[in-house]
């Protein structure tokens, strides 16, 4: 008899297993379609956190991994460590779905947790990601320098959100594409060391891009940002960070244990 | 005699609903006539009403029901949730009234409940509804466009406060309608998917423009907002957003359920 | 017996009453001279208020009233609530004396109370009345015009601080008399339903002028600020506002009422 | 006996006092010697302050009384109270010595007090005093009349930060004299009534200067502050105030009384 | 027996010893290489800490002193006070590694600590070193004097944040450098008084330099600053310090010592 019961249980656990596999969002589509919404999520927590007792704090990051598990099938996460790079913040999670109104949700969860209700929401930007919009005008050798595997792995995560200015955005087409190539052209060497995404934000925020980079060389990524300061798109550029986000990429499980010290 | 009170008690309260129906503010009025007052009145939620026991909370969000009755006479309120999209604030208001005072009234009650203590108000703009400056001079055909009918029950708001530099202001009225005429052609391929709504606020904020959005298609207003960058008005936005609150539409019980968890 | 010390009291009561009449400062005097020193106090009500005892309250209150006494025969001060229309504040003051000293120490002693030590201070304004600079050398109809008497008991107040750049204040004499011609110009119409008074801070705070208007027409005034952003003087405001504050006139009482709720 | 012990204590007394007297600083020589670093220390009080029994804040005010006399042969300090006539503090300190550490020994012991830790330090700025730069090249007449005595016992303090642009440090030294000879010209007439010290700050702060004034007639300053406007330095002026501090001259007893009610 | 256990616990003692001396990073390499993360943490002691018990601040310090012992084999870390001197903080700490992920994780360890959670970090810098960039293309005589050695054991510190505008890196490297020789000369005369590092944060902070400072002589710094303001490249300082951090270099045992009285 007791067997079968257990039995049952192990049965009942696979199944559920399954469905929440079978539940998860595609993670490798959402990462690469265009239309797809982003909510980077920025926090630091908050003086009561650290007074509260060890079991209450126990509790409350077991409700956190459970609004992960809630939402799995509707946005993917990713989590990061500011702490100690950034006085901003302590981590974020940047937040993808193909309705943002999932992205709100999975946020107004987590924010109802003891932990969530614990920390300061101190930085959201939101954005939309797009075909591309210079590329296909880019000469053709360009074009294929553009398509190198990027790095994988890495340990750092920057994000640097954007705002142009009015100039830029009154130019014909043709010269923001010239623009863009000579953008693209300062880039191509740290292709192979440097991650890259592009969110578009105007209206959706107080800014027209999200930049999101990965790498494991951040001295590359330093001369990176100091070649684009010297390309002349740079004029256009009102707002380039304020802030930056440099941080360390973790998984949820270390991000929350290293809060809850 | 049970039934008999029964029966008084039931009329009663149809007499009450009654009352309260005519004394409810004509809405739809308010929402399309010149010469109505807004105020966006704009709240995060503060550590102290977490610490609240749940029964205090049920009572503080039945007195908070309790002034929107009240002042249903005079103002209509339409609600919001930012939490999870803006970082800025939980929620906001958007209150109408033909007398400013009204408006005061209401919200001066409303920071007057349990709950209203525990907010922090963030931001406030005020403005005040007026015909419209530029359309009587476009040509008939763009006329006829701008009437086409707005999309209904959309569930997300943009709000984007707007002011203009010195140069817009010292234009010719000939020369800004042109601006204006190039404004609204960037606009009229969005009017079947984004709903719009103009305050002015000049002196009543430190603001020139409250513009109001509702759509059900963010990709869609971003490519709009891109648009409106792309046109000679936008080299005279001395502000556009700072803050763009981002939301989506709800009714007052579900905020208050949502924040109240 | 007895009613010998009620009609001693009652003498007493009334040379009390007189005492203090006679002690008060002439108020209207302050309002129509140049030399006046104001002093715009804004507060916003703290946490602790709302959590402390109705009696603690009350208390409070009756202390705030007893230094608004000791000080009439330096101050007068006028009441004014935000709250509701201005995230900024919940109320301010304007104080007027003959020096600012006086000023001070009705404030510091106000904000020595129990409610005044619940208070945050979030803005001060300073300024002096002085003699009209440019209207002597208006032509007569203006000069005429400029004399229309205000309107009286009007429900709302906006006070609007101003810096000039530095352009304004190298031109010649001549050229910004023309400017405040035009000014006024922009302003006549409006001269019935705004009443306006011009106080000078350059030196005395991080501002040229602090502007003050009283009204029962908001319309209307947003129309006069919007005549006023038309013309040239507007190329030279460094500062029209940040923070405009828009409230309504209440007496002290009132003021003290709403917020001890 | 008893006498005989009584009048060991007169004699300690006086030479305790006496060793006071020889080990204190030579304030006149501080306050005119180039060469002399300068802080000041602006503090607004919390509220923890007030919510102490009245015991505790006694004990709390005579400790910041023996911090004073401690470092009484180091620095010389003078006191000031804002509360009232500024929103940013309560008060300021302004510290001179001969070497800036004692500045912050002086500062970190005060700080460290009952009264101190209940503090918030809203701002500090650090300056050196300097031989004149400009004023050897003026005219005999101008360079005369600035040695105008400047008044004594004025009630009122000013204090300007102040920061120049570029343009202002690239000029020739020839070109720079001829715009400080404008701006004395405009001055000398105010020198009676309003006393002025000027301290560099570049490097030691995100200033160049602090400007200090005392006087009894600020509707005087107010003028005087208005003809620097409109002399041509002031297009080099990137920061003039932001905070201008106005306060009154007040001994250390008195501001400590103030602000422990 | 007695004996043999003390000289095993010498023992034991004696080669923990040699092995904390063996791990500890090489800091002259760390102070003198290229390719050096270093990380500037800035922090403000919170009311908490000084409302805790003697004990649990003794206990909190001890702690400290022990996340500076387990990282020294990866961080070298230098202490700064700037309480009294600045606003903006209490201290510092510049914290250097080959990999900034060992930055990182020892500021997350000592903000694990009691005293760190009593902390505000209020600002995070962080920079690389190169290889020097203009000074390869200097006159002789000017790198000579160069290598003029810096002063040792200063007593002073001050840190200046600097980000240069879109016209500077667009320059030719000629011009740069002609320009960077220019800013050279100003500083021959103070090597011999201020000590210098350069950082370079482009990307890695909201940055392009920060500039590190050590003197005896601020009268010196004073000066040295004022000339650099006259040189051209200071037409291209979009930033200059905000903040400037003017503190005292003092070891770990003073700051915490002064911070836990």
């Amino acid at each position: 008899m007791r067997n079968k019961i257990i039995l049952v249980l192990i049965i009942f656990a696979v199944v559920s297993l399954a469905r929440v596999a079978s539940a998860e969002v595609d993670r490798e589509k959402l990462l690469k379609d265009p239309g797809v919404y982003a909510t980077f999520a920025v926090f630091k927590v908050g003086d009561q956190w650290s007074q509260m007792d060890k079991e209450a704090r126990a509790s409350g990051v077991a409700d956190v991994k459970k609004v992960f598990q809630k939402h799995a099938d509707k946005v993917t996460v990713d989590t990061y460590l500011l702490r100690g790079l950034s006085e901003k913040a302590d981590f974020f999670f940047r937040v993808h779905s193909t309705e943002i109104l999932d992205n709100q949700n999975f946020l107004v969860d987590f924010m109802g947790t003891t932990f969530g209700k614990a920390l300061k929401n101190t930085d959201t930007f939101n954005g939309i990601t797009k075909a591309l919009n210079y590329v296909p005008k880019f000469p053709e050798d360009v074009k294929a320098e553009l398509k190198t595997p990027p790095p994988q792995g890495s340990p750092y995560v920057v994000v640097v959100p954007v705002r142009k200015d009015a100039d830029w955005w009154l130019m014909s087409q043709d010269t923001r594409t010239a623009l863009m190539k000579e953008h693209a052209d300062a880039t191509l060497v740290y292709l192979k060391t440097v991650k890259r995404k592009l969110y578009h934000s105007s209206g959706l925020d107080d800014l027209d891009f999200i930049t999101y980079f990965e790498t494991a060389k951040l001295d590359d990524f330093n001369n990176l940002v100091t070649a684009l300061l010297q390309v002349k798109e740079n004029h256009h550029n009102k707002q380039f960070g304020e802030p930056t986000l440099l941080g360390s990429i973790r998984p949820l499980d270390e991000v929350l244990e290293i809060l809850s010290r």
